[in-house]
């Protein structure tokens, strides 16, 4: 079986396991990890930020990120099809308490001038205040999009002289960094705070961290212990994301070309295949997936009318190949 | 002094008082005020729904309105410049924990094609659902906008067939009703729930109500004690309120008659005017209301470049009159 | 019909009504009430504090006070049958986020000793903090008793030691300070923020108060307009209340007199009635009630084995002591 | 170094690593991990539940549990020095939203009187109603102290006549269990939902579970999900969980017993020390402590006249024995 239902789905290998084994751990609640801590100062550095925060989840990391720059009573401004406003849970409101408001682009990408219309300066007690805008690379729902970093640039400008955070939602920013070349430090500037995980393309089992200053990170720190993520001997699992950064980031040119290959048989232009995601409108979403699955390759539908497959660690060259044609017949049928 | 920065402004008449001060009264925690049961029932009949609900304001109307059918972690679709988006400081997320995105729509309006494209089914445990649709009619920072019941109708079909509810923030849903000759009842056929205010245009001091079904209001009511709302002996309110749906609903007509005359003074196309607000961009808008105060009529600006003017009961025919000369003879400098 | 139910029965008086048909308003959202403000003034001042801010209810007064000096994630101690604890529906916990733990002690009265052995002072970021004790003067669930000021000033004292605040709920404080003579500003002293209503004893259709810090006022007066209540002209509400501060602050000592008389009737120790509340063992608690009923005198069931009168405005020296008459022949039966 | 500051600092042993390195792992979000799946269901036998749910932490664990049981507006009630009270960062109150009262008794014990006093019905809508009384065993902050299960069998008796839902908190119910012999069936029968912590006693480097019904554990998993808590390929941790269960149960006896020696070695009663914690009153607390630490041994101040030894799984019988000499020694100075 093929499975490209997510890059989620990656399962940690042998050589991560036996780092994972061999981990150097402390209990992190009394900061006595060197393991996590020498995983969140190493991610802080690779972003030029102060700190990290090492996170069970995504999510989590996320909510943290988005809480250190908006408080119950602002809000934060994000493409209408960014994973903190669809997925989540909604927990950005449930538990930070902060208001949403959304613009919409095709591939999620920033839309400047929405985003100054959208603008609320501070009026006042009464209204709710702008405090940050939200932007995802690359971007999930919109098939991993990447964000120009030119855009990301002019976004932190018009952020800098009006007030405003950036959070910049990186779950996937590795994909990003790796499909344009754009440094990772490049990224770390446009954002004031930011999220990355370690537990999608580069493979390890769990783990996500937030980035920024040492302030944020401090009260984030306390945040997450009541958010109940304050776990003891992180060193597990901090390995399996030092040895994921050291050994799966560049490899991550090969899921796109994986992607490009089967979105090509799919049909599509390879244009429109940015990184390890791609999302193909079918009206036969549902069965399709399942005669897919019937010959070896597990897709997902994603809505009614469209399919998404994902490469990652799990999916060889060949997978990828077989899959193409496996999916180029069935869409031809 | 002509006061034109908000219809809230407006101080209750002597016969309004007089009212007041005849109410019959009782322990309406116990639901023993006559007053405000009367008035409660009056106002959902107006809707044709089954039962309303008194609260000290629109904001807290709207919050007990929403959270009767979004929960937290669901959530509400509006436009970017609504009511409970922008103002209400961020009650939605802050108190129900709710999530909101939003669709951008000139003067404020239904974009049932946004709100398709945006809507979220229920896709499992894990994603937001797109619980209501809220609109606001009309809409105070789009001037006033009316929203044609025809598209209202259109997007309550829509609802009915998407599981989704149709919240309907009527602050100044008078206005509407006598701008249009929409029946209330019209109205009232195309919310699962509503809010209404008898503080702005309807000129009562004091009182909101939520509208909607036996069992929301029910749950409201406990809501409302909650969030500080379940007051004694609200008859003294209610009777200012019941006097304003006698006497002040149809003269909303006058103020939508001064207000398009304001607005032609300050260079605006009739059409613009829709009830009685007017908005109108002034590059100067921060300078230009100081120089109107000086000359004897307050408005207010809306951010740098525009100003509004909100016609109502304490301004008369002569009043407007007296500010369209003073203002175009401003306008003109 | 005698109703001893509630002294939030009370409905306001024909001079009530007058000055609140009289009294001078404006947008209190706007800060241009000068009734409310001058109420606001006056009341500050009679506790000696900076400022006041007029609520609604007093459930909202006290939700405000208490998120002045506790916040989400930081506890409040108070004693286990107050008011905060277990009416007001929860909201501490529900709507500001903080965590309460309780001491139990008869008559509802201070306990410092148990305050000492609880208080958790700051031990890093993973505890909870004791941010504040509660207490409640007269204790109502207690049945009216009051807290003597001795009591007050050493929790004040202890309170100054220990990094700790004092939020004084006083929906009934002027019980207390008629029935004691404990002048006002004794009991401001004692506290750093407080609660005080007018609609319960002093007989206001509706309306309370949050005293304290102008800073503390200041932030409450956004917390209160995201509870939805920032009502506008609120004037009409505080005339009544500045008229009950005028004529019915004094004439509390005529209820405690009929609560004595009436705890007597029913067989009490006059001591055991200290203001305006009478609670009685009944195992018969339910058909009592009922009994009393037919005859004419309304009382109210507190638990299954325990029934409550409360004397107040609308309860004459006569309705009293006909009260009196019909209750112990009940009870004697 | 002997650290005997907390059983929390215990690192994975090799035999354990081996297993987690070893472990068949899936992706838990989509309910594909079978080791998490197995020891889940394992966990759940244990306790003649139906379902129990992996989280990343004790705290997530306990909100978890109390929130299936407790909704925002009720309360739950427990000993005044209970973890869910003094610690878990007051996310009861800040994420769940919930009333919390408290009584307290020496050494955490269950007090049914005390219980019964407080108990409040369900009286109507405007007051909090108790849903659940929550109890800790064995209880942390009072040493180590085993609740006797003849006092929660009469607790869950009057739970069953009272509408009244009981949680456990079993951070340390192997404790209990191997102190006693009660069986965890027989622990599992008192509650309706309880958390245990493979994290503690037991060895694992993360992990915890909520116990309970079907029902409560399919939202538990929701609710984790918005906490963040919707860990990845967990395998790798439910396989150190599911190696404790094996190897590290029976022998927490051996902690039992160095817990004594240290005791007694500090003057204690034996009968004080119920299981694996010793607090002893010192009124040199703190200098006790850095005293110890420069002697080789580490414990911990808990209050400014209060220390705590902790044995656990990375303290041998020689290491208890050598800290036994040191600490008596520094104690008799």
């Amino acid at each position: 079986m093929i499975d490209l239902r997510s890059d989620t789905l990656t399962r940690p290998t042998d050589p991560m396991r036996e780092a994972m084994a061999r981990a150097e751990v402390g209990d992190d609640v009394y900061g006595e990890d060197p393991t996590v801590a020498a995983l969140e100062e190493r991610v802080a550095g690779m972003f030029g930020h102060e700190a990290a925060l090492f996170t069970p989840t995504g999510s989590m990391a996320n909510v943290l990120a988005v809480a250190s720059v908006v408080s119950p009573g602002e809000e934060v401004l994000c493409e209408s099809s960014a994973h903190i406003a669809r997925a989540e849970l909604g927990a950005h409101g449930a538990i930070t308490g902060l208001t949403m408001r959304t613009w919409t682009k095709e591939r999620g990408q920033v839309d400047l001038a929405a985003i100054e219309a959208m603008h609320a300066p501070d009026m006042g007690p009464f209204f709710v205040r702008t405090a940050a805008v939200s932007v995802e690379n690359t971007h999930n729902f919109a098939g991993g999009a990447v964000l120009p970093i030119e855009d990301l640039r002019a976004l932190r400008a018009w952020a800098g002289t009006n007030e405003t955070k950036v959070h910049l939602d990186g779950a996937r920013l590795w994909n990003a960094h790796v499909a344009t070349g754009t440094p990772l430090l490049d990224y770390g500037r446009i954002a004031d705070v930011l999220a990355v995980c370690l537990s999608k393309g580069l493979g390890a089992p769990i783990g996500s961290l937030m980035v920024g200053s040492a302030d944020a990170v401090a009260e984030a720190r306390v945040r997450r212990k009541r958010m109940g993520g304050g776990m003891r001997q992180v060193g597990v699992l901090a390995a399996a994301g030092a040895y994921a950064l050291d050994h799966h980031v560049e490899r991550l040119a090969d899921d796109h070309a994986h992607a490009r290959l089967l979105g090509e048989a799919l049909g599509l232009d390879p244009e429109a295949v940015d990184t390890n995601i791609v999302v193909v409108e079918r009206p036969d979403a549902m069965s399709f997936v399942e005669r897919a699955a019937t010959e070896g390759v597990r897709i997902a539908a994603v809505g009614p009318r469209a399919v998404r497959l994902v490469t990652h660690l799990d999916v060889s060259r060949s997978d990828a190949e077989r899959a193409a044609v496996v999916l180029s017949r069935l869409a031809a049928r």
